[in-house]
This record gives C-alpha cells, sequence and structure tokens, in this order.
C-alpha cells in the first residue's frame, strides 16, 4: 500500500546525507525534518565517506557543482555501495555545461544508484549527452521512453517529474497525476523531491520510495496551493509545501490519482 | 513607460545566470522566478562562461567572495561581454575588506557593467577607494554625485538604494520614492534587487531596467509591509516580498512616485 | 536583570561576523537583524581578519566544514581573541566525522571562546572525544556535568541547548525552560541560538549574554508556536521564530522560568 510508505518512512526516522548545491540546501533540509528523517549536510571530501556510513541514505544534488563537490559525492557514493545504503541522483541542470555532463558520467558509471529524479530535460541530457535545454518542447511520450530506458540501462529507479510525474524501473511505469504548475515558481521544488525521495529510501523498496515520494509532493504541492490567499504568492507557496509535508497523513497519499502505463 | 519595463520582462522569461553569495541565494533565485525569469546558480570556473553563454543576463554578486567565485565572475563576465549580454553587479560590502576591494577593481577594469546596484556606502568604497562602513551618515546629495561620477566613469547605470532609491546613466538621474525602512530587517534585499535588475536588463535598456526594477521593489516592500499583521516581523516581510513580485503588475508600478533630478 | 540584556544588545547595534554553514547562513543572517544586530558572512581566509576586527563579535559555526572554512576561523578567531572581541563556537555535528573532532579540537586550543553553544551529544563529544550520535539517550545530569566540565576546561560559557537549556560557567550553572519540541523541526534553530549568542555577547557579559540569549530563543520559541494554525507546520513556526525575535520586548524575557542548578 502506497501509504505504507510514508508510515515506514516516519518510523525508520533515517538520517539522510546530502551533498548538494547552496541556493536549495536550507529547503531540502527543512523537508526532510518535516518528513520525519534527519539531514545531514557535508560537502567536504574528507569526511563524505565518514558521514554517510553513519546514515542511512545519500542523496547527490548536481547543483551549484564543483570539483570539490564532485570528488566528495564519489566517496560518498562508493561508501554507500559498500554499505548498501540508497543513493539518490538528482542532475540538476545536467545538459547546460559540459562540466556537469562528466560530472553526472562519472556518477553514473562509478555508482549504483537507487534512483534518479530529474526532469524531462534533464532526463533526456542523461540519455542523449545532449544539452536538454528550457527550449526543447518536451515529449510526452518520449519521457515515458527515455526514462524507461535510463532506468534499464543505470539499474536505478527513474522519477521524471513535470506537469505528471514519470516513475518506472524500466519493466514497470507509473504517471502520477495532481501537483500544481505555479510550483515551478518555487526554485527547489525538484530538489526537495529528491531529498524525499531519499528519506523514502531509506525504509521502502526502491520502486515503492519513489512512488510514495512523487506522490507525497504532487499531493503537497495540492494541498499547499490550495491554502493560498488573494495576497499570496510563490513564497507563501513555498513555505506551506514544507508545512503539508509536515502535517501529511499517511492516507493523504490514497487523494493522488496515478496509472499504470 | 515604467510598467513596460515588467511587460517585456515576464515576456522575455529571460535566464538569469548569478554568481552570487550563499547568504541569499535562495531568495534570489525564488526572486527571479517570481517576476518571471528563471535562475541558474553556477559559481565554478570550470562552467561560468559556459552557463552564461546560454543565459540572457549575469548578476555578480560580491557576498562571501573567494578567489574561486572571483575567477568565476572574470570568466563569466568575460562572456557576456563577448555576447553582448548585460551585467549586473552588486559590490556587497566591498568597502569591509581589502580583498573585495581588489575584486571589484578587477570586475570594474576587466569587465564594461550594465547596472551597479548598491548602497550609498558601497558606492563611496567604489568612488573613493575608501571603507564605506555602517557609521558612515552618507550625506544624501553626496550620493547622487558619487553615484553620477560611478556611473560616468563606468559607463554603467548605477542604482544607489538606500531610504529613497537613486538611479542614474550619469547624466540623467531619477530618485525614486517608496518602499519601507524594514526591509533593512531583511538580509538581502539588495541583493534581491540586483537579482531583479538582471532579469529587467535582459529585456530592457539600461536605464530603464534599473528605473524599472528600483521602482518595483519599492513598491512591493510597500505591499508587503501593508500585508503585516500585529505579531508578524522581518520573516513574514521577507516572504510578503517576494509574493508581491509574484503578484505585482505592470500597472501598480505607475504607483511609485519618481523625480528626475 | 536578564531583560536588560537584550535591551544593550539592541541599543549596541553590533556588528556580528559568522563565519557559519551554508544551510542556515540565511536563518542566521535574519535571526541577527531580527534582533537588532547587523551580520556579516565571510568565510574566506583572505578577508577573514579584516572583517573580524570591524566587528563587535564573532560566530564560529561547524556545520559543512572545509579545511578553506577552517582555516578562515582560525585567522578570525585569532583576530577576535587580540581584539577582546567575544567568540561563540557552535560545534555542529562535531561527534559525525574525524574532521570535525580535529576541527574542533584546533579551534578550542587556539582560541579563548566565550560561549560554547551546543546540544548534549556535540557536548559529550567535546569533553570525552567520542561521537555523540542522535542513538545515545543522553542522560540529563550526565549533561549538566558535561557541561559544566567543559565550561571550567575552555574558561568558556557553555550552553547546551535541548528541552531545556543548561547555561554554565562551570560554576554557576541555570536550567531554563519554555521552547516547544517542534523546533527539533526546523534546521538551524540552534545555529540561530549561537548567532544570537554572538550578538548578546557583543553587548554583556559572558554569562548574561548566554542566559539571555537562551531565554529569548525559549521565549520565541514559545510565541511562535503559539501562533500555529491547523494548517501550519515546521516552515510556519522557522517564520514565526523569527518574527518572535523581532517583535521581542525585553519584559517578555521575565516570562521565562529558569533555575539556579
Amino acid at each position: 500500500m502506497l501509504k505504507d510508505t510514508l508510515t515506514r518512512t516516519r518510523a525508520a526516522r533515517p538520517l539522510v546525507h546530502c551533498i548538494t548545491n547552496f541556493v536549495t540546501a536550507n529547503d531540502c533540509a527543512n523537508l526532510l525534518l518535516a518528513c520525519g528523517a534527519s539531514p545531514i549536510m557535508a560537502d567536504d571530501p574528507l569526511e563524505a565517506a565518514e558521514i554517510t556510513a553513519a546514515c542511512q541514505a545519500l542523496v547527490l544534488n548536481l547543483g551549484t557543482p564543483s570539483p570539490r563537490r564532485l570528488e566528495a559525492m564519489l566517496a560518498a557514493g562508493r561508501e554507500a555501495n559498500r554499505l548498501g545504503h540508497p543513493i539518490v541522483f538528482d542532475p540538476v541542470g545536467v545538459g547546460s555545461s559540459g562540466f556537469r555532463m562528466e560530472a553526472a558520467s562519472a556518477l553514473l558509471s562509478e555508482l549504483r544508484l537507487c534512483i534518479i529524479r530529474a526532469n524531462a530535460g534533464e532526463i533526456h541530457s542523461l540519455c542523449c549527452g545532449a544539452a536538454g535545454t528550457r527550449g526543447v518542447d518536451t515529449d510526452a511520450e518520449a519521457s515515458v521512453a527515455e526514462s524507461r530506458a535510463l532506468a534499464r540501462e543505470t539499474d536505478a529507479v527513474v522519477v521524471c517529474t513535470g506537469e505528471t510525474d514519470i516513475v518506472t524501473d524500466g519493466q514497470t511505469a507509473f504517471r502520477v497525476y495532481g501537483g500544481h504548475p505555479m510550483t515551478r515558481l518555487i526554485t527547489g521544488a525538484g530538489c526537495q523531491t529528491s531529498a524525499l525521495a531519499g528519506a523514502f529510501a531509506a525504509a521502502n523498496p526502491p520502486l515503492e520510495a519513489a512512488l510514495g515520494a512523487a506522490c507525497a509532493m504532487k499531493r503537497c504541492a495540492q494541498i499547499a496551493h490550495a491554502r493560498l490567499g488573494p495576497q499570496e504568492g510563490s513564497a507563501s507557496l513555498r513555505s506551506y509545501l514544507i508545512d503539508a509535508v509536515c502535517l501529511l497523513r499517511p492516507q493523504d497519499l490514497k487523494d493522488v490519482r496515478y496509472d499504470i502505463l
């Protein structure tokens, strides 16, 4: 049952190590606390592996990348693989520079990932090695095919978030409905979904974790948007999204509609 | 017409590359999304120029500086100049250390800037090479003269924000009224104005962009302050400011009073 | 009188230099502004000592540590000691890596600290050199003893925050009541207390500063929690906490109960 994914996550109270960008780190940390997990942000190679060893999941986020942070990601990732901890990878803006493409390639080739959470353009970039710029008018069917292909190639569950979310392990594929387009006006809504997937992956099998996290964010975006008053805009939505995760009950996940593709 | 500056910015949906401090990066990103632009934060020399090339404006913010970030600013700035993209420079705390003074000098001498957004003390430091400490009781007339001089020297539009804002290209000078002194209790209100100026500069001539961004922030600060209830303080104001940008209509800019000096 | 600690802090309007993690830097800056102080965040060795010299207090926070930031902490710390400025040290997650333990040791041995603000696990780690993991079911009596011991060893006032706070200079010890357990769902509530202690230490003797800051945060957490409506969770609490600091009146500190142990 989908609602059990949240129940298990809350019961496990996982420590989640995030090596993440400085733009949305605060939101990711607050999101993790809101869902019942605890964040540890640590991005120096000197301590990355040791911190990971004490955690139950690892989230690698490619925003504001640097050689130092990439080195920390690889060190932490190898340790997580050695210990069997799930790794969530968020290839933020991967198509926007050669450095991000190379960093993603290094992470994909050196690490066994549990979940890859990205938007359609980023998944296109990972699949095709090409820049997935904002201008690309992503074809919804192409995204399903690319998400499946990426999942098969990497043996990870792929979560492609957008107007609807695709969640697939390469075989089974789900389409998740809900959410609200206004979440695009919040920086880091995607990063937060990846962080949440990390928490869920610490307490659930990969496909259930990914589906549970995607459904939770879709539902919380609806709850948050429904709270908005006439003078309230994107900053209020940002707070309400984390509030919604904080107050989310397992049974609320039943309200999320998803199809098997 | 001033209101057209916002209309054009929203229509252009510019990608704005910010090389900025880690304290207010999240607010700047959310501000840019709220105004209809999209932020890309990337501060490593390995990708800075490439990221800039895919954007329509560049914002260089001197907060929490480091040699690495300065190198990225120079690389991105040269690329922006080569491509004719507008650069906004925010010399945060420039008078507070020799390193910041040298970094600002390097940026001013190597790059053609479109807009410089600063407070009176920072503009004094840029003009006179002296520390502009908080204690300096800045003379309002002196600020106008220094803003004009800096604009002439750099060929950039200067926006000097404070109780009233000065916007000048060295010839024409405007004084913008409005805002609310309580915005001084929010970290990064200045950084956000600079980010907004970057978005406006991607879609408007420099002087109009600067004036439009200054007026927008003045108006939004008023709107935000007017929403404050009796138990609400600076954190609420911070959210309401971004909410106001999100909901700002072009015609709201007509309510901002400004004089030509 | 305890209420005078806030009055003096507001009157002094201290500049507080924070060398701090990128996760909660924005909250700490906004908290400092809310209490009447001004933050300067600067973490590069090239300018750290110079920035400190222009401030009235220094806050060293061990979150997201790096060799570069540690170097900046040592340089700034030596300058603060030379000038007699108070230093607040927050050993975030000190037990979670060898690097953090070594960094803390270096700071403790090279610098004279004014206040150490930490949780019980971190104080245990500093006292015993052992990892203070979340699992440790900290004994309340042990925390008092360890806080006293650490205060005596370092000649700093120790503030051990938790369900109740302990404030001690090694001789006198106070237990502060109040607050709300839900503040554990906000990242950086501890960091904010440390930043506040920095502001108070700029204007008050160490023990009074520490007790005043602890009482102020306890009271503000209560005020913030009391404002929460039925749909409001941890993100609202985070804003309300800073709002409460912004609106806190000196006489509100009289409502905080504390015992001498």
